[in-house]
């Protein structure tokens, strides 16, 4: 068995630090343990003894028999360490430290909560925690916290960093009815961290979508080695917190948890298949669908309703979610005519005016959803004096229960809908409140659809890159000056060595040098001032482009030099005419190094088209991350436009993939501008700015 | 009195068509009016006669003693014109008519409505319907629908095309505890339409937000008016169903009300300082927090909360939204620290850690409420076993009733804040289950606050258009060539009558000609190809630009021409070089003329760079209307570009606002290019495209 197993499905459980005082929290985990109906042994243990809830109290954890696998630590901080030890003598396989007042607290405590982790590895447990609340696995049954409800027994495992949300989650499904099959509160994840949590809920067979709460992720890469392993099995659906400078603020003043860049975040899920959602309620709407329904074929949908105006504004949200209304053929209209009442609109959506009969619901869907045309369907409706609520949300789940396509469902009320609410949910049909959830909902089942039947995206390794001499040029920049910026030539050799295309270039420090180099290159060539201290060339006059003659080049080379001995000046072929793009990359802290793809010059900052993608990237990927731009669009030849060289483009984010990630002493990388030019005439990396902070590895 | 009013608050209701049957909607309004607390008299009307819940019925309207001011009438539809004919002869003031099977069902209903305005007009009746619920005044009380729950008394006034909506949304009140002033239904809109429903509620004083659910907008200029004068006085939050093709297509459908599109919509909303929402969940958001809250004088808010995530959660948001976190003096942090647990986040978000006191959620909102440099607040709670809920719920609120600040509360859960969701409600703090709703809602207060403060966009005349002389160009082609686009100089006449910079052109059909013309325009000049037939001049070389000499003009002339007797030569003045944009404008069925600006030249397609005003537009909002734009960004100097001639495309498109709007028999009008040269040297309008589709009036 899975070590990870032992924390859902133990042999025996030791709640160390338990209290016979009911308003203690350690007391509400004997009782949740016992009330909410795990069946193995349970063991209070508090140096007291006595009894709680009728269990024997055993004084130290060494006087515990057998079975007992899985130890809940509630104990003040400090003497978390030595219980911990002796959970690994008396040979426990895991444990949970519930206990408050490590990392969160400040440099003391986050050395104290290192020492946890050393005692764990030690003795080969795993542990969750500390500042948690454990564990619940609904199926066996299982729950190791002190929160009020545990939830029905569903398909949606819950994994949080924040144990109060994992509070607020299950106080709001126990109101609506949404079951669950794990849930577990991570802390401070010392050890067991939101990759582990994927993986824990990766083979459970009453699992079926993983919803993820997360602040921080101390390891961004193996999180995307999780998530990237398991997400075609199982949709991962993932909250974050802390994406924005604000957020970010918020999160670190509460657990000191690194949040991380969000545009790294949103590179990291998209390579990882995380489907991303920005609210606690959209993560569980998403969570309700995906745990119970089928996934869509297409994106058609047939909306039955009882009242116009949802209906409409369903419609436009499915609109907005790229999903359409399905065009019900004559037949399917024909068999709807039978089974709805006189005046029906027939068409979608099927409005089945004010007060059609509950089992119409059903009859209607299932007509619908025979037709091959159709997708997918929403019920809705809105409560009146005719129709029984009940009797529809019954209807509704038969039908549900009678198709492979997938069904959600949308009443527009609140006091007459509560157990109806219930009723669906319990019986698998997500429901929503509002036809605009409903219909978003829909539209990350085939969102998912859509993830799940992607092609690969696992990197693969550039050829023809000379590794050797892109360290030999590093290194030997890194002594002579260390940390900073490469200078433009040493820059271009870096990037030429990746197989980068490079325009012809060279430094003249005299005239004679200038016009040698301008015989190489072949006229037209680009001229460009080197001089100490001048970073913004442009501003002072420093370029010069689309020089024709000889007679040009000794021209400017005089202007730019101006009699300064310490000045050197570039020269370079002339690009072909064709898009300016710009092309970067940086090492972000918690998801290593991240491509920047958009539009240059004037309209990068205007427009921010810019994609991003983590390094280094395969084909395919970086085929979509231009093709998200709208540099991307104007490239792939709009309005008879020529098309741009995009497999040149695409080679060279691939190549400066690959740079940056062999060698993470690369903290910054600019190509700008990056010319593509028409197709077949290459991608020409006019000015190649890198920034080095750390000695070159190879 | 308005006689709108008389539908709020009349003196004696009478019911005709009124069933004694418990399962009859009509049964249901006599029991609503008399259960609901309407203190004056009842009269059920039907020709069986007979008594319903106590009340006597009488057999006609006539029979019917004084007082009665307002009938609600809901015999079958091909009887409703002689009820409310016998409705007039009886003094009623004002009719709501619930029956339906008019305009809904086709033509022959759509006439039988009709005849319901002419009668209503005839006797000086207003009439709300057909095909409604009727209404609600939760303060008198009054409620003349069959809908099972009635609002507390509130301050959240609901006008809905739909009953259904109405319907929903009063079982979601009664849920969640929100109030309502007045409710009403609008139905058809034959004669009260949604401008009525705004100003039906503007003098009410228990209203403090109109909310509205509109699917068609029958006369849409009608409703900029009279949201225009009412929204800096009372806030209108607006839901309009139909904005996308595929819910135009629901509503058309449903009521066959003309849905619009979404950009006009969009346009007109923005003129009228409407506030858009696009759900019912943001509606009622939204609405909760206008009806009960203060408006922030800033940004700056405080998040006060006993978990950290859902604080980061809301941070996050408020970022997006535009808000920021309040940074806490020295001075309100000693304060806070008083009166919070020890171990709490003094910064902000105030993290109280998990078991606060709830005494505390008072204590630190008056601490962080008096702080100068805070403008408004959020309660965050997630329930644990600690701290009782009912008490968090009566703290926040004690708290909101001490600040003349705005305050929202959020509580992450379900089952246990039940009771709580409601109490918050029913005491005016607005309640939110997610974060990110409670963040929205700030925002929106922000953004009403905004909206009522900004300038007025009232549309000023322009100075110095020559009417007469477009009025006779454009007559003219009327007379000789009827409906379709009128030849490039013709265009350019017209234009040139409303003061719109057109480059010196005249039209060659020789190259005498033309070697005169381009003396006249001096060189560099273009020249462009007017031949029969051709649309796209590009496309067979019939675009010459920048030509510098005679011998080049008779060049161009002789290839252009190539022989053919039937083509003439434009010849035109060079624009200067400028940033390339589009303006266009066309007739909008519901809104009448609306302008579009943008990036032009391939740019328009790829980057949709486009905003959307209503025409004609005063100067502040067509200076904003360029600003919303990337061109607009760009012509405001970005990164020290010399900045564009905003004042110039400011006037230009003011000019052709004005243009459009004096002359509705202008279908379509683009400009494209415009070229906007650098500051001072104008806004060049190069090629002008008119299409008219009547013949003009004056």
């Amino acid at each position: 068995m899975n070590q990870l197993n032992y924390f859902f499905n133990p042999q025996g459980v030791a709640i160390i630090g338990a209290s016979s005082n009911p308003v203690k929290l350690s007391y509400g985990v004997v009782k949740n343990l016992k009330e909410h109906g795990y069946q193995g042994p349970i063991y209070p243990v508090n140096p007291k003894g006595g009894e709680i809830l009728g269990q024997t109290v055993y004084t130290s954890i060494s006087e515990v028999p057998d079975p007992v696998e899985l130890a809940v630590i509630m104990v003040f901080a400090p003497l978390v360490p030595q219980v911990m030890e002796e959970c690994g003598q008396r040979g426990i396989k895991n444990v949970i430290v519930v206990t408050g007042g490590f990392k969160e607290t400040g440099p003391e405590g986050a050395q104290l909560e290192l020492s946890l982790k050393d005692i764990a590895k030690k003795h080969n447990m795993r542990m969750i925690g500390p500042n948690c609340v454990g564990v619940m696995d609904t199926h066996l049954p299982l729950d190791t916290t002190f929160i009020t409800y545990m939830p029905d027994a569903g398909h949606i495992a819950f994994v949080s960093h924040s144990g109060a949300i994992c509070g607020g989650t299950t106080d709001w499904a126990e109101s609506v009815g949404v079951g669950y099959s794990r849930i577990a509160s991570l802390g401070n994840q010392v050890d067991v961290d939101i990759a582990d949590g994927i993986r824990m809920m990766q083979d459970d067979e009453n699992t079926h979508v993983i919803s993820i709460y997360a602040e921080g992720l101390p390891d961004g890469r193996r999180f995307v080695e999780a998530a990237s392993e398991v997400y075609r099995k199982k949709p991962i659906v993932m909250l974050k917190a802390g994406l924005t400078a604000a957020g970010t603020r918020a999160v670190a003043s509460h657990t000191g948890a690194l949040a991380g860049s969000g545009r790294a975040y949103y590179a990291a899920c998209q390579r990882a298949g995380v489907l991303i959602v920005d609210s606690l309620q959209e993560q569980n709407d998403l969570a309700m669908a995906l745990a119970n329904q089928s996934l869509p074929q297409g994106n058609r949908v047939v909306l039955i309703t009882n009242a116009g105006g949802p209906a409409a504004l369903a419609a436009d949200e499915l609109d907005k979610q790229g999903l359409k209304l399905a065009n019900l053929s004559a037949e399917t209209q024909a068999r709807l005519e039978e089974v709805t009442p006189r005046g029906t609109q027939l068409g979608n959506p099927v409005d089945m005016l004010g007060g059609p009969r509950a089992e119409m619901y059903s009859a209607a869907l299932e007509v619908v959803l025979s037709d091959p045309d159709v997708d997918m369907a929403m019920a809705i409706f809105v409560p009146q004096a005719i129709t029984p609520v009940a009797e529809v949300a019954e209807h509704i789940t038969q039908a549900a229960q009678n198709t492979g396509k997938p069904i959600v469902a949308c009443m527009v009320g609140g006091a007459s809908i509560f157990e109806a609410t219930k009723y669906l949910n319990k019986n698998g049909v997500p429901f929503y409140q509002d036809p605009n959830r409903a219909s978003r909902a829909l539209a990350g089942l085939l969102a998912y659809k859509q993830l799940r039947d992607r092609p690969d995206l696992t990197p693969t390794p550039v050829p023809d890159v000379d590794k050797a001499t892109a360290h030999k040029v590093l290194q030997a920049t890194w002594k002579q000056k260390g940390a900073g910026f490469l200078d433009a030539e040493t820059a271009a050799q870096v990037a030429a060595a990746y197989g980068i295309h490079i325009p012809f270039s060279g430094i003249a420090t005299n005239v004679e040098e200038a016009l040698q180099l301008a015989g190489k290159a072949g006229f037209p060539i680009a001229m460009k001032l080197i001089a100490p201290g001048v970073v913004h060339k442009a501003d002072v006059g420093g370029i010069a482009l689309n020089i024709q003659s000889a007679e040009e080049v000794r021209e400017t080379f005089s202007k730019m030099v101006a009699g300064n001995e310490d000045r050197q000046v570039m020269i370079q072929q002339m690009a072909p005419r064709g898009q300016e793009v710009i092309l970067g990359a940086q090492q972000d802290a918690q998801f290593g190094p991240l491509l920047m793809f958009g539009m240059g010059g004037i309209y990068v900052e205007v427009l921010k088209d810019v994609a991003f993608r983590l390094a280094p990237l395969c084909e395919v990927d970086a085929r979509e991350m231009i093709a998200e731009t709208a540099a991307g669009k104007i490239m792939a030849g709009v309005r008879g436009q020529t098309p741009g060289d995009i497999a040149a483009a695409v080679e060279t984010l691939r190549r400066v993939g690959q740079l940056v990630h062999d060698f993470p002493c690369i903290s910054e990388l600019d190509i700008n501008p990056l010319i593509v030019g028409e197709d077949g005439k290459g991608a020409w990396a006019v000015d190649v700015r890198i920034a080095i902070t750390q000695e070159p590895q190879i």
